[in-house]
Formats: C-alpha cells, sequence, structure tokens
C-alpha cells in the first residue's frame, strides 16, 4: 500500500515534471490536417493553477505512446536518474503508460507518478489538468515508488491495467 | 508529517465531496449584476475529468468565506461526522479556509482535505480543476488528520496561511 | 459587391445552418487514437451565444473537405434546394470550402454563408465560435449569393481563395 | 432596413473596435472579492479568431453601463469622431446600450455595430465570442448606420430593447 515518504513541509523538494508526449498533448495542425503529440502544455497547466511549490519541467520525448520503444523508455529512465529530485511526476500516453511504470520500477529510492489524460489538455473539456494536480499532489505525499494517477484514482504501478473496452484505468 | 491510512486499493472507500461556497462556485447573474456563489460545479468538474472512483456529492452551503460564522462551521462539522465516510473532500473560500479547517481538527479519524481556488471554476483559466484534483488525490492517500491543498502544494492544516498580500497560502 | 435582401427586422426568416464537417468538428476519439469528424457541436455554439433567432440545424455530411467528392457536393445543395429557407450558413472543412462555394453559385435566390475553423471548435483556443458568429451575422444582412466568412474577413465567394502556406483566406 | 456599403472587396478598411468596458470585459479581482470591468479582452478575441482583416483597438472606458454618464458617451462619440475609420466596432454593457446607440445616431456617415456579452468573455461558457464575429462581420457589409448585434440578431439601433425580464435583445 502507498506510504508517503519523509515530508518535511516546510523545506519543499522541488518536483521533476517529466513530459513524454500522449494524448495529453496533443495538438491539431490544420496545415498538414494532423493530429500529433506537440509542444508540452503542462508547465502552462501548472502556471494556470498557480503552483507555488517548486517545480523543473524536463521535456524527453514527444511521442504516442503506443510508439515507444525499448530504447525510448531507457531514456525516460535515464534522464530521472541523472536528477537530484526524489519527487517525480511524468506525462504519458496512456496507452503504455503500465509498462514504461513497471521499467521505472528499478529506480527506487524515488516517488514517481505517472498521469496522462484520455482528452489533449487543449480542449475545452478535458481530464487533463486536474489529472496533473493529482498526480502532483500524488508525488508531494507519497512514499517511494511508482504510482499511476487517472481516472480520479492514485494506483500503485503493477496493479493496475488500462481496460481497453472501457477506456479506463481500473484495478488489476 | 501526513501519514497515508490503510489503503487497500481494490475496495476504494468512497470520497465524501462536501460543497460549502467559495470563489470556486461563483457565477455572474447578468439579470441583477451580480456576482456570488452560485450551484457547485465541483460534480461537474468530478466528472469531466472521468473519475472513476466512486464519491458522493455533498451541499451544505453557498457561502463566501468570509461570512461563514461559527454556527456555519458547526454545520460543516456536523454534515461530514454524520457520515460514514472516512476520506472528505471539502471545496471552501479561500479566505477563512485555516478557519474551517481548525474546527474540523476534533474530528478525528477522517482523512480531510480543503481546497478551492482564486479565480472561479466557471472561468476559462482557473486554477480550480487541478486543485480538486490534487485534493481527490491527497483524500486517497493520506493518513486521518486535516489538510489544505492551494498553490501546488499539500499543506498541514495549522501549519498554513493565506498570504493577503500575495494571494496565496504559504507555510507558516 | 454584397448587397442586402429585403430584410424586414419584426419578423426575422429563419437561418438554415448546415453543417458538412470539417475540422470545425473534429473530435478526438482516445479508444481508437482517432481525430475525426463528429457529431456537429454548431448547435451548442448557438446556443451558449443565447441566439434567440430562430434557425434550424440540419447535417448533412460529417467529412473533412478534402474527401468531399461532388456527389457530395450535389447532396449538399440538393439539400439546400429542397428547404424553404432563404437564409443559410454552412459549416464546411476549410480546405475544399471555395469549391463548395462554386457548387452552389446555381442556387440563385438565396443568402448562403459558408464558415469552418482552422481550430477544431471543441478546443479551448478556437477560431470556430467567431466565425460562426461571424457567419450568422452575414447570413441575415446580405443579399443573395454565396459568400465565405473567414480569418475576420466576409468576402464574396469567388473572390477568395485558401492560401495554404500562410494557412488563410486571402482575397484573389 | 440595413443597407450595406460601397463595400470593396480588395481593399479591406480597417474597423475600429472601441472597448467602453461592460460585462463582456468583468474580471474577478480574487483580492478585493470584487468583480469588475478590467482590461479589455476583445482584442485577444480577435486574435483567437485569427482575424486578418485590419482593425485598430481604442479602449475609450472601463465601465460598467449602468454607471455611464451622459458625459461618458459624449466621450465615446468623439473618439470615434476623431478618428478616420468608417466601419466601427463597440463592446459596451447590455444594460444601457440602447442609450448609447441612440447617442451615436448623430455621427452620419459610418457604420458602428455595437455588443457586448451576457456572460463574460473570461468565462468558459460565454456568449461574448460569438458576438463580437457578429459585430465585427456586420460592420463589415452594412451601410452607414448605428446597429446592435445580441442574442443572434442584427437590430438597427432604435427599433431594439433589452428586455430585463427575459434578459435577451428583441425587437421593438
Amino acid at each position: 500500500m502507498p506510504q508517503p515518504s519523509s515530508y518535511v513541509p516546510d523545506r519543499p523538494e522541488p518536483i521533476l515534471v517529466v513530459t513524454t508526449g500522449g494524448t495529453i498533448d496533443k495538438v491539431y495542425f490544420d496545415a498538414s490536417s494532423e493530429f500529433a503529440v506537440g509542444e508540452s502544455v503542462v508547465g502552462e497547466v501548472l502556471r494556470q493553477a498557480q503552483v507555488r511549490r517548486p517545480f523543473e519541467l524536463l521535456a524527453v520525448l514527444r511521442k504516442d505512446s503506443l510508439e515507444l520503444s525499448d530504447a525510448d523508455r531507457t531514456r525516460i529512465c535515464a534522464a530521472i536518474e541523472a536528477r537530484p529530485e526524489r519527487r517525480v511526476l511524468i506525462t504519458h500516453g496512456t496507452d503504455t503508460m503500465t509498462e514504461t511504470a513497471s521499467a521505472l520500477a528499478r529506480l527506487g529510492d524515488r516517488t514517481i507518478v505517472l498521469t496522462g489524460s484520455l482528452a489533449p489538455a487543449r480542449f475545452a473539456q478535458t481530464d487533463a489538468v486536474f489529472n496533473v494536480g493529482m498526480a502532483f499532489a500524488a508525488a508531494q505525499v507519497l512514499s517511494p515508488g511508482v504510482y499511476i494517477a487517472m481516472n480520479g484514482e492514485v494506483f500503485e504501478a503493477g496493479r493496475v491495467r488500462k481496460d481497453r473496452q472501457r477506456n479506463e484505468f481500473v484495478h488489476c
């Protein structure tokens, strides 16, 4: 079960916010009639939410998660490993979020929360902002481990899967 | 420091979502040129976020928090005490959120997270959705106690105040 | 040059609002990772704009305009011809809007205004709502003929083209 | 009945966009719990709509229209009279829009379209953007005179009033 870290409220540790692509960052390019991952808007989400807790943005990839290779997952792990932050939020496509979560399990001693969204952040109606909020809070209070925040739930990675019929994340 | 409850992921406890008013639910009534607390949109925020975790909505008040009396705070406490849920999210005006948090301290054995927003949820640009996301996640994983989720931070109640000059919540 | 019809303000003629697809109505289907024309949101745009002028919605097609065939254009013309309304607003993909405008030229005695958008109406940032507003006003006051309302301009069809480099409509 | 101007499409005349306040530009100041007219967002509306037709923004006032005095109306007229543009869009509070329209009647030889909104432009759900679109198109194609564009209709000023019971603009 999820455990908090030794959290000292008055010296807030910066949260590392890693973006890798996914639906959350998809944008429509009218000129080419293309709907693809664009520049991440996660920083803008945090700005609009008037976040005062320090964070660092790190754009590692801009891929649909169905296109992530093992090499890509290795890159994501390496990017996090090279950083001092112990608390990490990763935005990621939902289709293979659980696979990347598995790859991250080996990075002990860090609280890592993955999230993404079923509707792009740039849409008027979206789950993106709520999900980033969930993950940003979860990353602050949970103890080391890997987690997924989707559909209003904070799951331990390894205990969740994306149910493709219902297009939602469920316990397993 | 915040501790999680004994959280069994595969039998998610319903979260009680109590709305009391505040800027988060302010709406503009053109006919009367009035900007006041309206019907809560928090349920709609949870719906749009595709939340699948069970929750119960309880509208207790519709007040600007500067107008809350001790009797109002007693009402809020009583409404929560009468319910079975051990995990509670309260949306509330930001101006006296810390006072209500104090009044709730006596309700042991519950994880209570207060949040609100500096811009109404009905605005195109708002911190409301992110904050409700933060609080919804925090309510799931924290151990019993009273907390405030604002400005991207999860605070222990009693260790936070609203800095009126900077119009933000800070540690104290 | 554009001429108004004989417009009697106190007996407003209903405006026929024909939807044919295009970027304006594109939606993201997460389950299939597909970004395609969905159910039209133009009726919702008019509702949100608190439009009191009578109008009739007619969904004829749901196609990206690059996929419209001559048979499709014939269908659009026939659908309009079969209706009593003399004032028509058509939402349409921008890529071949001028071609459909040409096909409509033969329908004399009607004021027809085509519009669409470069960003989907479902996006938080979009030209869709403004454009439908432009076209709805133009359809009311212009004399019979075919027009295009895009990029803040009301053009006579036949005197406008979409400049693909600049991704905007310009006089020609 | 509305008549178009002698409109030569290939040399688009700049449209003068005058902002005077009103609900359309209301903003919430959390620090003071005040909901009041702020900096105009009309320029941002035009930018987001990818308007390529030249326009000039002129912020004359920032008042709720119930607070406009005769001196204020004189200022609005004078500001327009001092400008070369023959086509004018004015954003204005809805409560006394018809009164300002009357005051503008003496400015012959200009096409002036007033609009505003019942919900602020900064709201997620608003009529503001649609209305500015309506007025921007109407200003381009109508012949000299004063008009009001609200609730999906282009009215001749003098033939319209705001029905306060129904909170909408109707013919009279």
